[in-house]
C-alpha cells in the first residue's frame, strides 16, 4: 500500500519548523521534514490500484483508509488508521523507515517527508488530483491553506451577507478569510496582534481589523459593540487559548458558531461560563478543515481551477531546494506566508 | 397586545418551585407563579389580530414577536422583546401589572402566571394550537416537556440508529430521550444519580443506564468504553456543571454532539481541554429546545395527535387548584414528572 513519489515543490509550514526546533519534545532523529508538497507518482507498491506512475499528487500529514468508521461517516476525517501522528517515524506496514544513510534508518515524519527528492508514502495519504494543475501552486494545499479555508466554508458555513471574524492573520488564518470571501461574507474582521498584517489580509477580504493590544476592553467586547451583539461566525487561528475564549465568546447569541482549529498548549484549559452556550452559541473544533484528503482534496484543486480559489496570493516567496534554509529564515522572521521549494532546480 | 386566557390546565415545572423558594434571590412580591398551561382566549386587546376568542392556546415564558432579528433568523428562538425575564413582573406594555388585590399590584411571573383562573398575556406568548388536543395533556408541552424534546430532535439531531447519551432522568431529560426514541436512535443511555428512575425512563426509550456513583472513573470514560469511543449525540438535562462537561467529553470524536439544556449554577465555569473541541466535537446550548413559540409549538401539537410524541407518560398525577400545594409536594419529594393542576375543579 505505498507510493513512491517524485516531489516537485513543497512549501515550508509552521509545524515543520515547530518539530524542528523540537522544544520540550524528545525528537524523532534523524528525520526528514516536509508535509505540504505536489509530486507525481513515480512506481507503487503492492496493493495499490487507486494510483498508478504519472499520477499527480498532493501528500497529506494524516490519511484517508476509506475503511474505519471515521472514513465511513459523512462528518469525520479523522482515520482510526492513518490519523497524524507526530511520533511515528516508520511506515506503518512493517515498523521500518524507507530511507536510510549509510545502513542507517532516516525516520518520517508525518507519512510524508517531502523534503526529499523521492519520498514514500502511504498510499492513503495521497490526493490524486487533476494533472492540468500547476503543482506549484496547489502544493499549498496539502495543509494550511485547506484547513484554514475548510475550516470557514466545510465548518463555520457563514452564510452570505454575514459577519465573520478571523483570530490570527497567519497563512492559515488568511486561508480562513479566504473562505468566508468566497462564501459571500460581507463583513471579514480579522484579529491580530501585528497591526501589519492588516494590509496584506485586505487581499484576502478582510474589511475590518482589530488589534487587541489597542483596547481596554476584552476584544470579544469590542467585537460584540462593532456588530450589535456579535458575529455571526468565527474562526480561530491561532492557539492561543485567551484569543480561542474570545473566539467563542465573540459571536452572536442565538446562531452563533465558532470554529476554533489553532492548536493550543498542551496544559491550555478551555473556560467559559456555560451560559454563554444555552443562549445557543455553537462551538466546534476542526482538523485539517474537516477535508477528507483523497475524497475531497481534489475538489479543492478543481476551485483553484476555476479560479474561485485564489491561491497565488499566498505564495510570497520561491526558492530552489539548496536554497531551503531560506525558507526557515523567512518563516522565524515571519515574513511572507508561503515559500516554494523547488526540487528540481 | 395583550390577551386575556381562561386556564383550563396547569403544570407544576421546576422553575416555579425554583423562584417560589427565591434561594439567593430578591423576589418580587406577591406574584403569581405558573407557566405550563393551556387555555382558551377570553378577550384580545388592541393591536391582537392572530388570535380571538375561543381560540385554544398554550402559554409560553418566553416570546416571539416576529419583528426582531432572532426572529427573523431562521437558527434562534431568543426572542428580543419577549425573551425570558424572571425579574420583570409587569406586561411590557405600560409596566404595570394586569392583577390587583385591594388596589396592590400582585405582579406576573414569566409573562404567563398561570396559577389564575384568568391571566394576562402578551400575544407574542401565546401559541395557538389545534383546539382538537385535550389540553388537560398538551399544557405540558409550554415548557419541560418541548425543551428536552426539542434539544434533541431540533439541535442534536441524531441519525436514525445512533447512540445518545442523556444526563439526568427528569421531565425534561425524559423528554430528550423520548426525542433520541421517536429519532430512531439505537441505544439510548440514561445517566442519573438516583437508580430508581431507570424503570420509568424505559418508557421513554432509554436501554441503558449508568449511575455515576457506582464507578470510579468519570461517567465520560465509562460511556466511551461502553460505545467503542464514544456516543454519538448527547443531551445535558441537569445544569451540574460536572455533568455538563461529562456531557461533552462522552462524545465520539470526529462527529459528537453534545447539546446543553440544564441551566448551571451562575458561578459555574465550563472547563475542558481544547484538544477535546479540535478532535472534531461540537458543543452547542440550547433553550426552549430551539422552539420558536408561536411558529413551532402547534406542530409539536400535531406530533401528539399523530401519535409521535407521546405525552401520557409524562403526566403521572392530577389534582385540584384547591389542591395546588400537593403539586408542589409531590415536586419537591422528587416523585412523579408531571402534576396537571385542574383549575375548574
Amino acid at each position: 500500500m505505498e507510493v513512491r513519489v517524485k516531489i516537485l515543490y513543497t512549501s515550508l509550514c509552521h509545524t515543520d519548523v515547530y518539530f524542528w526546533e523540537a522544544k520540550g519534545q524528545t525528537p524523532v532523529f534523524p528525520r526528514i521534514f516536509g508535509h505540504e508538497a505536489g509530486g507525481i507518482v513515480e512506481s507503487v507498491g503492492e496493493g495499490v490500484t487507486d494510483l498508478a506512475p504519472g499520477d499527480h499528487v498532493l501528500p497529506v500529514f494524516t490519511g484517508e483508509c476509506k475503511e474505519c468508521a471515521h472514513c465511513k461517516s459523512e462528518e469525520s476525517n479523522m482515520c482510526d488508521l492513518l490519523r497524524i501522528n507526530t511520533d511515528r517515524g516508520v511506515m506503518i506496514n512493517d515498523g521500518k523507515t524507507r530511507f536510510s544513510i549509510n545502513g542507517k534508518p532516516i525516520y518520517h515524519f508525518v507519512g510524508t517527508s517531502t523534503f526529499s527528492e523521492y519520498t514514500v508514502i502511504h498510499v492513503g495519504c495521497l490526493a490524486k488530483i487533476n494533472p492540468a494543475a500547476s503543482l506549484d501552486k496547489v502544493c499549498v494545499l496539502s495543509c494550511g491553506i485547506s484547513t484554514g479555508f475548510g475550516a470557514t466554508v466545510n465548518v463555520a458555513k457563514p452564510a452570505k451577507g454575514s459577519t465573520v471574524a478571523i483570530f490570527g492573520l497567519g497563512a492559515v488564518g488568511l486561508a480562513a478569510a479566504e473562505g468566508a470571501r468566497v462564501s459571500g461574507a460581507s463583513r471579514i474582521i480579522g484579529v491580530d496582534l501585528n497591526p501589519n498584517r492588516f494590509e496584506e489580509a485586505k487581499k484576502f477580504g478582510c474589511t475590518e481589523f482589530v488589534n487587541p493590544l489597542e483596547h481596554k476592553k476584552p476584544v470579544q467586547e469590542v467585537l460584540a459593540e462593532m456588530t450589535n451583539g456579535g458575529v455571526d461566525r468565527s474562526v480561530e487561528c491561532t492557539g492561543n487559548i485567551k484569543a480561542m475564549i474570545s473566539a467563542f465568546e465573540c459571536v452572536h447569541d442565538g446562531w452563533g458558531v465558532a470554529v476554533l482549529v489553532g492548536v493550543p498548549h498542551k496544559d491550555a484549559e478551555f473556560k467559559t461560563h456555560p451560559m454563554n452556550l444555552l443562549n445557543e452559541r455553537t462551538l466546534k473544533g476542526t482538523f485539517f478543515g474537516n477535508y477528507k484528503p483523497r475524497s475531497d482534496l481534489p475538489l479543492v484543486v478543481e476551485k483553484y481551477m476555476n479560479k474561485e480559489l485564489e491561491l497565488e496570493k499566498f505564495i510570497t516567496h520561491s526558492v530552489s531546494f539548496a536554497e531551503i534554509n531560506k525558507a526557515f529564515d523567512l518563516m522565524l522572521k515571519g515574513e511572507g506566508l508561503r515559500c516554494i521549494i523547488r526540487m528540481e532546480d
